[in-house]
């Protein structure tokens, strides 16, 4: 059991916690059962190593701060040990570690007995284009950590085909997306670091019609053709898409404002778009 | 102009981020130009008294810090104005104060230039059903300030004819659903502290049909008939309805998920539910 939270192993783990890090090393972190159980079940070849925190004789966390145990539940501790059973399966590297080792490690507030140290998993646009996807996401200039992921995650569950990221968005192995894709951020491909040009240009050539999402569009959402290959371009929470965007693209398409609302936000109007698009229902059986 | 950071009257504003000073004063506070710019406008008869920090002569913020300046643009200031004209003309109570002051009234980081002392708002359920809304929207138990806000203002822009919290969930009046709401929350009847029992059962003998909205749902979202009167039941974020209020509904409607995701979090839920449900443009020469 690794106890030292002085050592290079800890201090490296921790150290992702840096963009500049990350960006270095290749190397991110998911944190807590549900991102690690993700990444173990989805791509077990991105775990390069899952540090876990023995949970069976702990008690509950007396006050909820920094560092402190959360309340460990037998629904918790039976969820870790299929985790772990899942990644010995798969022959993944498993260290157990102290709690305050997994504390040292860790980005969050109140660690939840697991984290992995991942290997990026961005892909090429190429890889994405090849397989003609029958729609995309494109977030054009997304700077917020909880937008991103949440619509990482709308992504997913409208059955997307990819997300591709502009250069200029946030880092998509940031704790805070990581954590607020609920595991999605393991379930698509994700394209990062390309220029918006770039990104339309190339997904254009690739047969998809661009359809910027935007308030002030002169095209309703319901009144937009859907059944062909598309990209849904979503631009900044706070700014929207620039014009250079908006004139690259096909259409310009609103959500309708039925009451009195300025606007929607961008996870809301992503989803809504999203759900439109065609989906093919993956996993009937689990629904 | 007032500047002493001490006196009762900044106390008592300041004093509102306290619930139980709220329920006991029935008064709540709106921060920034949006949220007091949308409450001036829709709804002037709940503003008691509107605060404003002068806007003219300032330099842009160093620092962003709590109680720091924002940098004030040119744009903000002429906002300003517009929002203080509006509220001359409404005849209501408006006071010039320092920004000491501002900063001691608010809640916010960041205060941007002016709040107002709002009275309740929400209305009595009697007064929303008797005007037979086409829907509304249920949150039964809901606790995230931000999940509710962000609910309210979806409901707000999908047309919905109210929206009705349970009395275990979170205060409307909270700083935070305030900012989340977008100014949404001046926009449509609100009711609030209702058992969530009483509300099913006079719902219903008002004749909507109770639709809950649950990932485990027996019904397509796509599946349902939303052409008659009809409310959308929604539950906690994290735990969903209880088996009680399920059973109560009409239908319990899922939204399909079609890649892996586990599930759609509260906000795109009903976001998706809400725009399903036929809205009728209202403004449809704002946009």
């Amino acid at each position: 059991m690794l106890t030292n939270i002085g050592s290079d192993r800890v201090r490296s783990v921790r150290a992702l916690s840096r963009r500049a890090v990350r960006q270095r090393e290749g190397l991110f972190l998911a944190e807590g059962p549900q991102a690690v159980g993700e990444v173990v079940t989805h791509r077990p070849d991105a775990v390069q190593d899952l540090y876990f925190e023995a949970r069976g004789g702990q008690t509950p966390a007396r006050t909820r701060q920094a560092g402190s145990r959360q309340a460990v539940t037998p629904a918790a501790v039976t969820r870790q040990a299929a985790l772990l059973d899942a990644a010995r399966e798969r022959g993944l590297s498993i260290r157990e570690v102290s709690h305050e080792v997994l504390v040292a490690m860790s980005d969050a507030l109140v660690p939840q007995g697991v984290v992995a140290v991942c290997r990026n998993i961005d892909v090429d646009l190429d890889l994405v284009l090849d397989v003609r996807p029958r729609f995309v996401v494109i977030l054009a200039n997304v700077r917020d950590p909880g937008n991103a992921g949440t619509v990482i995650r709308g992504a997913d569950a409208a059955g997307a085909g990819a997300v591709l990221l502009s250069d200029s968005s946030v880092d998509i192995y940031n704790p805070k997306v990581v954590r607020s894709t609920v595991g999605s951020l393991f379930h698509l491909p994700i394209v990062t670091g390309v220029p918006v040009a770039t990104l339309l240009e190339r997904v254009r050539a690739a047969g998809l019609a661009l359809l910027a999402a935007d308030g002030n569009g002169d095209t309703l959402l319901g009144d937009i053709d859907l059944t062909g290959p598309h990209a849904w371009v979503m631009g900044n929470e706070a700014w929207g898409l620039e014009a250079d965007v908006r004139a690259a693209c096909d259409a310009v398409v609103r959500v309708p404002i039925y009451g009195r609302a300025e606007s929607l936000n961008l996870a809301m109007a992503a989803t809504l778009c999203l759900y439109r698009s065609p989906g093919v229902q993956n996993h009937p059986s689990i629904r």
